[in-house]
């Protein structure tokens, strides 16, 4: 047994990525093929920080609210990796999109001798392979076409705020006009907050065997709970808490702390931090954001920084993440919860938020 | 109604997308979004031969045997536009990876103004669209769940036999000791069989509720038919013809009979033509062949097709094409058929024969 929840998760990894070889090879792919498929692989899905992967183990664990038998454990992991393999998915394909040149400190998949385009496939065989290992594992549970269906959707509303967030901030072409606080909460939901935050959770709920709905007993009589409901409603919320952190820190933390150097504002980010100025600016600190955003280059990139330290957005951030951490907390309260099996637990949204909560990195 | 089965069915294309778009409107995507995605459909979607598409409608009825209702049309002209997009996620990223220029006689999706590598998210969200669909239409029924399986396994079969092509036959990288008539059969059954002749007719039996195995009474006792597998090896059959067909008409029809002028020997395509070539060729035709294939030269390309005259190809072709009818056409023969419903039909495969043997474009 590995000896961290990490380790753990990672050594499911290789017998996953072997089991989806040995049934291309049962195919019948010849062995060059079976070889870059194993590559695809290895480069592209382990190696980030597995946030999503792992959540998907830590809920069912939570929902369980007790450690989970190796098969349950397996199942679990699966689940993890094929969220990961949505993630692989998505990196892969727009870093060609983005003209990105390194991912997770190593070329992109892109730009590897012999790969360019063929990337593109590359990224469709991780996608399938979501399907095929759903098909492997979870076939004859009842909840199968309930995990088909969510990877489904997931994928389609991602695909959704990748398209508005491709044609509201084109790297080369700056128009602030086309950017707004409503338009930011938009391409954040869509684009990040439904595959990071909701999907992992709910493929946990799914196979606990939470239902759609069930009946509590309360004050003032029966109480009907819709928990997939409520799980989104309060992980939409934490993923858009997530990356209005993730578009603060990409400004404000030092770049040894933060393990990269921010570059939102030269590459025409519509971040939240750029939004919040624009809604705060009067018409001389406008003209300046409008001629200094965008650019690749440092003094202009410093212009923009001067604006957001004359709107005081350092101010207004953490007055937002006093408000939001709040608010969640109250919601979190309010899930009903009871000691059976199979029904919610607040604890699996505290866990998210507080690993969250004034992070710094 | 509409006068001709192809207008009908392209009279549903329309409803199709106006539903798309409608769900993605009710998710809030801005209008630019909208636009761009309607763009999407129907620049890529309709426009084609609609072989495929229809090929499920026509399916659909011969199993019936009679007309359909209203809603059997629609359902049916849906699992074919599901069909028509699949078709449509290939070909908008098989063209930026073969960085083709023309599609449909119109510059391909990727190289319209402001679209670029946007392409290829707009790639995902023809795909993304089909699930959509088979929920829209499909959730309800019991075969729901094969539909989608069915569609996910054809997807990782065509990215395997694309794989395997863009590894085998790069356009900048001539190596004919990568070829073969086995690789040629692997990457015809993968990359189109599947998904152009088995897809549209195993949705359609779906739909029409034929079982995974049947039993008939026959002489000398009873006799269980796997209706599904049966289908495939004709079809697979079927598929690899129509494939060496192609390759056999780019190479020897008349480019005013074909509506367009073959390329293959330029693109280094691994086409059946090169392949017979191959495995026919003395010492020195074989070194003209590896000069003289793959290069962007006229001269060269003449320099090839001498050889393929030499080696008497059209006479290979001729004998290949009467021994694959006579043995189709033996294997169809051999369907155990009763009159009742939800079982498989001859006239299913016949009428694919028949409408490619002998064709000329």
């Amino acid at each position: 047994m590995s000896n961290s929840p990490r380790a753990r998760f990672e050594a499911v990894f290789p017998v996953i990525r072997d089991q989806l070889l040995e049934h291309v090879k049962g195919e019948g792919m010849p062995a060059p093929a079976l070889e870059w498929y194993r590559k695809n692989l290895d480069y592209n899905v382990p190696g980030g920080k597995l946030n999503r992967g792992l959540s998907v183990v830590d809920t069912v664990e939570l929902l369980k609210g007790r450690s989970l038998t190796d098969d349950e454990y397996l199942k679990a992991a699966v689940l993890g990796w094929c969220v990961e393999l949505l993630q692989a998915y998505f990196l892969v394909s727009d870093d060609i999109m983005d003209a990105s040149i390194t991912r997770r400190s190593q070329p992109c998949w892109y730009r590897n001798q012999d790969v360019g385009m063929i990337a593109i496939n590359d990224s469709f065989m991780l996608e399938s392979a979501i399907y095929r290992l759903l098909r492997v594992y979870f076939k004859s549970q009842p909840y199968y076409v309930d995990l088909v269906d969510l990877f489904h959707e997931t994928t389609y509303q991602t695909e959704m705020g990748q398209l508005v967030d491709l044609i509201t901030a084109p790297e080369n072409q700056v128009d602030l006009t086309k950017f707004s606080l409503e338009k930011h909460r938009l391409i954040v939901i869509y684009k990040t907050a439904y595959y990071s935050f909701y999907l992992p959770v709910a493929l946990a709920m799914y196979m606990c065997l939470i239902p759609e709905s069930y009946t509590l007993s309360a004050v003032g009589g029966p109480r009907t709970v819709h928990p997939y409901v409520i799980a989104k409603d309060i992980l939409m919320a934490i993923g858009e808490y997530f990356q209005i952190q993730d578009d603060f820190l990409d400004y404000s933390a030092p770049p040894e702390q933060l393990g990269k150097i921010g570059t939102d504002i030269v590459d025409n980010k519509c971040s939240w931090c750029i939004n919040v100025a624009l809604s705060l600016a009067n018409g001389s600190q406008r003209a300046i954001l409008d001629e200094n955003y965008g650019r690749k280059d440092p003094v202009k990139e410093a212009r923009v920084k001067e604006i957001y330290e004359q709107l005081g957005l350092r101010k207004v951030y953490s007055e937002y993440e006093e408000k939001t951490y709040k608010t969640l907390s109250e919601k979190i309260a309010a899930i009903p919860e009871t000691d059976s099996q199979a029904t919610l637990k607040r604890e699996v949204f505290t866990s998210f938020l507080n690993k969250i909560y004034k992070r710094t990195k």
